[in-house]
């Protein structure tokens, strides 16, 4: 069951058994605008505040995917879910009403990954029948959190990425579905002591390479044995990096690779600079675009790598590098 | 394996191999002092800010573990760590030097019992031979992330807990030890709508009793059936409305309740009001105090429920609520 140094594939794999996926009206006039399951016109929700905002896509997500399960709150065992606030405030206050028991967790853009990790080894281990995993991140929160007021019209690089208004959750279970969670590699913490906050993307894909070269070594795959491998958010400028990265290591991913952050916006209408980003960014995509063609075996198997960054307001001021880290999910069609 | 709603009762219960607790200098002239593996006479660790001194903490309370062991770190599978920083930064810049596959938390101060929950889970999934929990709190850093520049001096009211500068790290295995971890239940988010960001033990004890009476009903225990019920850090205040809620569900466990916010500092001697608080004060009670006690058979059998307040500073400004969260961890001697 485990294999290699990082990761498990499971004797008896999960399936994802639905998903959700809610964006905002930015990302619903996007290339996948027409496979989100909603997109609101307005970006508060219907709320006060972004970070409310926020915590209402999440809990929507979720019950859209309970929705399409024909499951009730309380048949989930427990939930895994994440965001990018600080102490994962859009979370905390968002999933609340669903009195789903909880793990909260942080792995800046790589949760989405990190979540379906736990969800899937806790439903193989026979933990529970039924696991969500959720996780969000809002332009609005998100700017408030690690940059400037948005008032204040900052100029953005053309190395910066969007973060992406999105909350994606996937009900993880042993109800037999089209699409199965093979296995998950683990990653690591990788630091190149880059320090740029506004260019996430060469930051994270250290990390991404990292983790891509090890699940190939773990499970013994050459890279074209996956249809696709997909990572969070890396950008533009980030799969460049990965590109060269990959290759040094004798690998060539070119053929076979997309990102999230690459497909979510359109670079040239959007003014997305480098790509959209965030908690949300993969998994919105992972729900509304990769997973039906998984699901119809378009695709027989991925590589899902979601990427984050890992830095706060505080350790950039304090002139901290920014590591990364990426979890690979073998995704399967069945 | 399922008990009751929110719990697992393992079949092959993992062990608490070893573990590492580091503290600061407040913490060492404690009623528990002497118990602890470190303690630091410079707060900041031989560091330039609270944020790195907390990593270094973090990194030192691994390796103490590991060291007790005599494990390196490249034999530990997986880690799941956290602290109650913006982006959990002090857990990505202390434990990178690991190179350990990281699962990145965020469960306020309730992170300990997160983090021994998901590593015994893993464990006992047969995801890892060892595998390291880590959880630490600082008073600088957390006063920077939640409060006043210490410099300023504020005045601090009777209900207000003071955050423990510790780390505490728990190598959990299948190699026999003398403390078990039998099962665990896992909490939901409670929120009886208090906003006192300095009465955090009022906010987590709604928590902690859900978690208790679930925990007690689940396993079909009496309180009596544990020697020991030991919260996190409700504190003095937090107690007493815990003795209030569970008397309220016929429950009285005044006998054999402890608090780690009560035990690791005296309340009349060093001005800490209501109590320690923080990720690593029950971590480092846990490490020093608690374990050494199940070990010898002195109590043989105890309910370990860290107890968290979910809230950020942009949460609190916004006028929301502080809602809790609690797991509960069942150690028993063996």
């Amino acid at each position: 069951m485990l294999k290699g140094k990082q990761s498990i594939l499971f004797d008896d794999a999960p399936y994802i058994i639905s998903s959700g996926s809610v964006v905002g009206k930015k990302e619903g006039e996007g290339p996948l605008g027409q496979l989100f399951d909603l997109v609101e016109e307005e970006n508060l929700f219907g709320k006060d505040t972004w970070e409310e905002a926020e915590s209402e896509m999440q809990k929507e997500a979720c019950l859209m995917a309970l929705g399409k399960a024909k499951l009730d709150p309380h048949e989930v065992r427990y939930l895994f879910g994440g965001d990018l606030l600080r102490q994962g405030i859009a979370t905390s206050m968002g999933l609340e009403e669903l009195h789903i028991p909880l793990f909260g967790l942080y792995g800046a853009c790589s949760t989405s990954g990190e979540a379906l990790a736990l969800s899937s080894m806790s439903v193989a281990a026979g933990y529970g029948e039924y696991i969500l995993a959720v996780t969000s991140s809002h332009f609005g929160s998100a700017e408030k959190e690690f940059r400037f007021p948005l008032a204040y019209a900052n100029q953005r690089p053309p190395s910066s990425q969007w973060t992406v208004t999105g909350s994606g959750a996937f009900l993880v279970g042993r109800k037999k579905a089209n699409v199965r969670i093979a296995g998950v590699t683990v990653g690591k913490i990788v630091d190149y002591g880059l320090k740029d906050s506004q260019n996430m993307g060469a930051c994270m894909a250290p990390a991404a390479c990292d983790t891509i070269i090890q699940n190939l070594s773990d499970f013994g795959y050459k890279s074209s044995d996956y249809d696709r491998i997909i990572t969070g958010d890396l950008g533009y400028v980030g799969q460049s990096i990965l590109f060269d990265l990959m290759r040094k290591q004798g690998k060539d991913i070119k053929e076979n690779h997309m990102d999230c952050g690459m497909l979510i916006f359109d670079q040239q209408t959007q003014g997305t600079n480098a790509g959209g980003s965030g908690c949300g960014c993969a998994a919105v995509t992972l729900s509304s675009f990769i997973l039906p063609k998984i699901s119809t075996g378009e695709w027989k198997r991925v590589l899902f790598v979601p990427t984050g960054a890992l830095m706060s307001t505080v350790s950039f001021n304090e002139g901290q590098s920014v590591p990364g880290i990426a979890h690979g999910i073998v995704l399967e069609h069945c």
